[in-house]
């Protein structure tokens, strides 16, 4: 983060920054050709998903007001402005969690007023809307992204698990409704809603979403399955949960033709082009209905939006930019803030929820634009080494072959980075002389490419920008969205709540409680977070239950009607005591790890390496068997290395003294 | 085995044999006090579930001529004798799937003869248990035992996988007949069957089955849980399968009373005291009016019959006296199957369909009772070993404080089995010269009593006899059992199935065909069958296939409507090929690692390494803090060391090669 300085001189510096590698930000990504589709489809898929569960999860909060077609609308426009305006173009944007929250708070608090009711409800949210962009601007302005760092994991996390918890409460209410006669089925021709009908539906409801529920998790793992080829266990990995969502759909249309024709209930969102819809784009002409007394008032919530989304937002493009990705152009913090006031003042006036950086797309999205570079550098470093060594060139001009590869794929102005710093190691491999008969020091191409290959991230706009588009291009399948059994999107809740879990180091403390000391060496045994070995046990547990009491204060918040809606301050309060009570409770050195800013793990390590050993040997040996196995290969590994939120796994290997003496882990355990 | 020898050779040697510790057998039982109810739960229900599930499937094949009143019955009846009467008391009884199987074969064969029908069923049978009783004597008589040597595991497996696959058949077909009207509904008063109430019963029967199938396979695995209490663990383990039946049966009652009291169907099974169960007792009556023809063709069957028991009897004793066991008393191969000879008469006479030993019920039992043995023993050993410290008695005082505890405890004549050689390690411990600080060296009872106590056995006969009288008291239960949803059953007979394959190297093989070879190193990751790394892929691959085929062709035999009778045959058929054909196309070494008589697996060796020193930290860590935790452990370790089917694991450890020189590894895999 830059050093603080005067009123917008966070935003010029990200302007000035961007602009040196705007115009390469658009040639690379069309010099990519047709393979940039592969990150396009994958993130359009990850991200337009939820979009339409929000939107579904808001229409039924806000009695219609808002819907699918509304959420869809502003994630596509914000993205594309984003995608030509924003500094940060592997930041994706979406309408989440957080605008839906905030929507029901103002929504309840609007029926609740006579004089706004459900006819002002969008013309006085555009008013919030224009306080908050106001503030958001401001923020940019007087550079508070530079206090982001602040931000640790404890905040991030209480948050991560509050939607979890909402997602979940979400899936459940909403299994239990399918179970009850639905208030749009009164009014409906067939009139067939009777108990039994009524029943049978909650019963179909049940075997959906859960089979959705299971399905989708079992596939979100299919990259690391033992079989199947790799191809197809990538896709399956990527496009797992879309693909389950289309299967159960259609097994929700092989239920008996006896069967009345709105059971299974349905998604329930009018389309586009109907007045419902079209209502929107007036919205404007209605602000000026609203009171002056709640144009004012309409600062609060105001205040707690800009909050939530400053945080967010800024989090998403940390997120986004992990050092392990090793990006090369500017970051524009202070000017993505900027732009995101806008884009909350223009959606406001359309009467669309706003959008904001979202977890995990956005580095889901850096994530697959790297295995993308990977894959095709490698390739072409691989062939030129292997003709190299057929003509018997010596190691220098081998490498030399390397190097102007790597250069020419090279995304970044080599003033930027150095290339002889990052074809370090690589170097070393192919200078090094090879002993006698030992197979192992001589070069293999496949191996010791594969290894050395530093990260390099394919930084370009074209992939957001065709999402969006694609985005927008679903309100035009509503139609089809609409055959969507609401009961799948129970399911798909509860897997998004559960599938955000791993890596959230909050739940996993929380899970360590439920494991008797006695039993402690199953968690150590495997892949573990180095707190656990780090920090003792009694400090875990106290750290932990302090942030449950927290998280259930937070989460009681959201229960309470309308005073809900300053559940907000309670993060920011959060942030200040970890700054300035935690440091007085805790070892610092304790709660650092605790609250670490990367997500950092102790590998088991006689397993792992093995792991890595065979899946050098697996992958040296694909590239002799086909290539698709061999880019699937990048993306395993890539995708083993990132925890569901999208953190990047720091991979330490333990120390000998802990795995050897376990006389001394064993100390650790023992309370004292 | 014994050697050869004249007839009724075999029969009085084992009568001899266990004539030495009858009596033994007796008080050692009621010795163990209140104590021997653990394992005498534990088997009851894990025998008396399948045999009420084996009865409803029979009542479904024999329209409702037997049911569960029967199986249970005979199981008990059966149990009954060979508890008192019995050779090996260790072996457990029951009504098992090829009595199912050969039963149904008979009913469809009565049915199509107009001069036996449904009337003569019984009877006819009767007489086809006389002559199977007769082969089994004669079999007996003449040592046929002791060629049970030959029946490796290809046949034993192939045996298991296709009553795998007829569960799962029964799975399926019975979760489709939920959502068909079933002809008792037809008859009944409420008459309620509509197609609605169908399609509700249909819906609710996925449920049911779902739920149970998936709850009791990850209550199965509750003891390597990484959460809760060892003794809720262990509990759940142990009686996971019957709570999940009773859990969802009691589900099954909370569903709307709008809902007719036939939906969800339930089973349909007549009580003991209904005249349907009490005309089995006059079938003797009917015997006379079976025409002679038929009397004579019943040989047939018999022959088949008496064949399988013979193999399934024989082999489920085998697995029962594992000698990892480390049993010390007389085997009785030859015995048993004379006893089972009169038993099968007695039943066939009785109108019951017979019993015989079941697997994995021995084995459990066995276990069982080793697990209760060695936390007896260790307990009082550890104890009287730290009295020994405290009081700083001598190395060699400790030591024989220790051993008088073994050989109080001990079940065995010391003629026959010697407790110096047994004890040989532990005393090494305790005698080994301390090296200064070094804590490693010096002897701690918790741990190096675990460590080195020998497996014993707590051989008698009560537990057999509680277990078969409790079944014998569930017929008091039936109208209890009857509340059972049918659908909980067809969830039951996947479990079965899906439980019964891990451990079966045919079915490991199976899997094996679905890795890429690029993946082969995710299963030498792990443990795993120590085929994986000396047999090379190509062979593997090959003799799996043959057995595919060949299953392929005993499940076809299965389908085919009264021939399918013969299907034991191909059994016999293949114990032949496995001796004389299959030498000639794999070589021996291959074949013997492939159709090994143990199942032999090799430790990913680091990972569990580690593992055990934690669990040895962990026990010893346990005694301090409580027993149940430690008499858990116990529980965990035998448990985790044999397969579902009963066979203990023999673990050994990868060769450093086979670990490290990774290259070669692969060599194993290249095909070649």
């Amino acid at each position: 983060m830059e050093s603080e300085g005067g009123p917008f001189k966070g935003i010029l510096r990200d302007i000035e920054g961007r602009r040196k590698c705007y115009k390469q930000d658009w040639i690379l990504g069309f010099k990519t050709g047709f393979r940039i589709l592969a990150p396009t489809c994958y993130i359009f898929f990850a991200s337009s998903l939820p979009v339409v569960a929000f939107g579904e999860q808001l229409s039924k909060h806000t009695g219609g007001a808002l819907s699918a077609v509304e959420t869809l609308a502003s994630t596509s426009l914000c993205g594309i402005i984003h995608a030509i305006f924003g500094g940060q173009p592997l930041l994706i944007l979406g309408v989440a969690e957080p605008t839906i929250m905030m929507y029901t708070y103002l929504y309840s608090f609007c029926i609740s007023r006579p004089d706004l009711g459900r006819e002002l409800y969008l013309a006085w949210v555009a008013w919030v809307c224009v306080w908050t962009a106001v503030f958001l601007i401001l923020l940019s302005i007087f550079n508070a992204c530079t206090i982001i760092t602040r931000f640790t994991r404890i905040a991030g996390e209480l948050f991560g698990m509050l939607i979890a918890v909402l997602f979940l409460q979400e899936a459940i209410k909403g299994l239990i409704s399918e179970f009850q006669a639905s208030e749009s089925e009164h009014h409906d021709k067939s009139g067939e809603s009777d108990f039994l009908w009524v029943y049978t539906n909650g019963l179909l409801g049940v075997i959906f979403s859960l089979g959705l529920l299971i399905t989708a998790l079992k596939s979100r793992r299919a990259k690391s399955w033992k079989y199947g080829f790799g191809w197809l266990r990538s896709f399956i990995g990527d496009y797992g949960v879309p693909l389950m969502v289309l299967l159960w759909t259609a097994l929700s249309y092989t239920i008996p033709s006896k069967v009345p024709e709105n059971v299974p209930r349905r998604l329930f969102c009018p389309l586009p082009w109907e007045p419902a819809s079209m209502y929107h784009w007036t919205v404007i002409k209605d602000m000026g209905k609203v009171p002056v007394m709640y144009i004012f008032a309409g600062i609060i919530p105001a205040v707690m939006i800009a909050g939530l989304y400053f945080f967010d937002h800024s989090v998403a493009s940390q997120m986004a930019q992990q050092k392990e990705f090793n990006l090369k152009n500017h970051s524009a913090y202070h000017y993505d803030i900027f732009l995101l006031g806008i884009m909350t003042l223009i959606c406001g006036l359309l009467g669309l929820p706003p959008s904001n950086g979202v977890i995990p797309q956005a580095p889901m999205h850096t994530k697959s634009l790297a295995i993308l570079n990977r894959q095709m550098t490698r390739k072409k470093m691989v062939k030129s080494a292997k003709e190299g060594m057929k003509m018997k060139a010596s190691k220098s001009e081998i490498y030399g072959r390397m190097q102007t590869v790597f250069i020419e794929m090279e995304t970044c102005p080599p003033q930027v980075c150095s290339v002889a710093a990052d074809l370090k190691d690589l170097k070393e491999v192919v200078m090094r002389p090879d002993e006698g008969g030992d197979k192992k020091g001589k070069f293999d191409p496949d191996v010791h490419i594969e290894d050395n290959l530093p990260v390099r991230v394919n930084e370009q706009r074209v992939s957001n920008l065709l999402q969006s588009v694609l985005v927008g291009l679903t309100l035009l399948a509503v139609p089809v969205i609409k055959m969507i059994p609401s009961s799948i999107l129970w399911g798909y809740f509860a897997y998004m709540a559960i599938d955000s879990l791993p890596g959230n180091q909050f739940w996993e403390r929380l899970l360590l409680l439920f494991i008797p000391q006695s039993r402690l060496f199953k968690v150590l045994e495997g892949v573990h977070a180095s707190f656990v070995e780090i920090v003792p046990y009694k400090v875990i547990v106290t750290f932990t239950l302090f942030q449950l009491v927290y998280f259930l204060l937070c989460y009681g918040m959201t229960w309470v009607p309308i005073a809900g809606i300053f559940f907000p301050v309670l993060f920011f309060l959060l942030i200040s005591i970890r700054e300035h009570l935690l440091p007085k409770l805790f070892d610092p050195l304790h709660l650092q790890v605790l609250d670490a800013a990367d997500y950092e793990e102790i590998i088991a390590a006689p397993i792992q390496h093995s792991s890595f050993a065979y899946r050098k040997l697996g992958s040296s040996r694909h590239l002799s068997e086909g290539e698709e196995e061999d880019e699937f290969h990048d993306a395993e590994i890539l995708d083993e290395m990132t925890t569901s939120r999208g953190e990047i796994r720091i991979r330490t290997i333990s120390l000998k003294e802990a795995r050897l003496e376990s006389e001394e882990r064993r100390v650790t355990f023992e309370p004292h």
